[in-house]
């Protein structure tokens, strides 16, 4: 029942091209460790950030955002009163969003947090094994957010080892990067919010989360030809990212039914 | 009548080479994604940067700091008390201080704090061309730039493609850097901050911004020719400021009126 | 009265094999501006960095920690909130804890909040010249950190050009690291890190911390020898840290009584 689509590499160069002509702005209310390499890797894709957790503000800006991320690493009431805000406007002017529950397993505040956002709806949720865990009550494989997706009707990106995308109809792996990018504090964040930048140019929640981490995978394979240890790979991602071409993203992209 | 001043590639040097003798304390209000960059950018040009936002503890900071930038990204609430304390502290001290509204033009709340903190006669503001047309009402220009600063009394460093920077009765353009320094987080808010650290040792604030323009433009150009993307400059542009001399900065230093 | 102990390099490796073995969650209360640096840095020796700073949520983080940082640098009303419930958690269920009361010498407040966390008794504390004058109301000296670490029961890490680790009975001076190490913000924030993660895996804190401050160094002095300045020597010591193995700790520490 579930399968890729079409040709994923091809519509992944196809949503590079457009977050280079269009520019979009991306909204993040993320977390305080995560914010400035996400700033760099967006702008390395051509999209244009902006990072106010303030309640006050953060309604004008996702106003006029293209797509929102919501990353609930180090939550304090600050972000937690600006996520509120932030969905609303949102969800208010249609402007995509999605959430990456980031160590929800850590805290049971944190993960009940998450779970009352699930039910927001966002477009697409990005989790690694155990906080997939923690919101589902179920262990992380690719069944599990298959079903998950499907129950909830949202895109669900399942990372680690290998990545997998599911929006309960449609399921792909990826097999692109570097053990090393596990060892760069932010680097899951920021790919998340990558994935948002796509959903800003891209209908198809699943296609633009699929085509988010195609790009930081591949950039991430391509700066690890070069560096020496996560350092220079943290360095060498916004470099491989910001000279990424679509013909180079679908040359190495590695996916799997 | 607007001209440009004497040798500015002499006097900037020379304002080097204070900032390296006499190690200013420079206090940074400023957005949480700038906050490292802006502190290696300091450190690199022999400043001593300090950065706490509380508002208990900042006019201490500020009291035996020697200049003050206040950059209002990410501006929440503790930010905006300990700004008002930051302002008072250095008014009343005498400590020289420059305002960088980053973003005002994407949130109505920031914009009119913006406008408060000018009528506060900072010494020195620093725009993009969106700031500028948000807070004056005009469009960006370098004679629009200079009647404010005129009516204001205030310098005005206006930056872009090329970087201006006048006082209302001086006016000078700057051709250094590298449009990849556009697609590096907080670099525009690390180059205000080194004006800032410029205010620190130089009286004349036309002199100071200008001055700091040309370290940040001329540290971009050297750290580029040896860069791969936005990612490698940022690394390079702390080696380079760290490295930089008069004698290089007056030789490759591009000044027009 | 005062000696170094037995083979500190042999038993550094020793250690730096445990921290890549077991992995262990190290909960840091730190500043803004190091965050990332910290965190990768921990990543890079082997540990799981978690850097919330909420109140709600911290007690939870420290309960599974197996080291905790307190680290005074931007200090805040919710920084000080979380770091009282973080500090009772810890001592509750036995968590390990070291202090770093980074510019406690540039704010009375902070002197004060400083000088309460001392009476909590941390394991360590990390300290430099002016923080220590502050704290103690005596010069920094070898003499003065050790009388200080007898009477309070504490190790303490006195840093500078020459690194001292003092518990009172045993005392040793540390010869590596590098002058550009100085110029990289948060980088001795990060320093303290490793220590706390050393202090999770090795019951002496006397040892723990001098095992931090030799990798931190070793790995300084192995990035100076590529890099071009501060800039590239922080990316250069999170790969040379991630790669360091302790044979090489060993054959490069510089450890004197």
């Amino acid at each position: 029942m579930l399968a890729p689509e079409g040709d994923l590499p091809r519509i992944a160069a196809d949503i590079l091209d457009r977050l280079r002509a269009r520019g979009p702005r991306v909204h993040c209310v993320t977390n305080a460790v995560a914010q400035a390499l996400t700033a760099n890797l967006l702008l390395a894709a051509g999209a244009a950030p902006s990072m106010t957790i303030s309640a006050d503000e953060v309604g004008d800006f996702v106003a006029t955002a293209d797509a929102l991320l919501v990353n609930l690493g180090t939550l304090d009431a600050a972000r937690r009163a600006a996520i509120g805000v932030a969905i609303d406007r949102a969800v208010e002017r249609g402007v995509r969003w999605m959430l990456d529950p980031v160590l929800a397993d850590r805290s049971p505040t944190r993960a009940a947090f998450a779970t009352v956002l699930v039910r927001l709806k966002p477009n697409a949720i990005h989790v690694n094994a155990q906080e997939f865990a923690t919101l589902t009550g179920e262990e992380a494989a690719p069944e599990t957010a298959a079903r998950f997706a499907h129950a909830r009707g949202v895109t669900v990106a399942l990372t680690g080892a290998t990545d997998v995308v599911a929006d309960g109809v449609r399921l792909a792996r990826f097999g692109n990067g570097h053990p090393w990018m596990a060892k760069i504090t932010g680097m899951g964040c920021a790919g998340a919010a990558l994935c948002a930048a796509c959903l800003a140019v891209e209908q198809d929640p699943w296609r633009a989360v699929a085509a988010g981490l195609l790009m930081i995978g591949v950039a991430g394979e391509i700066a690890a030809e070069d560096a020496r240890g996560p350092g220079g790979l943290a360095v060498g991602i916004v470099d491989a990212l910001s000279g990424l071409d679509g013909a180079t993203l679908r040359a190495r992209a590695r996916v799997a039914p």
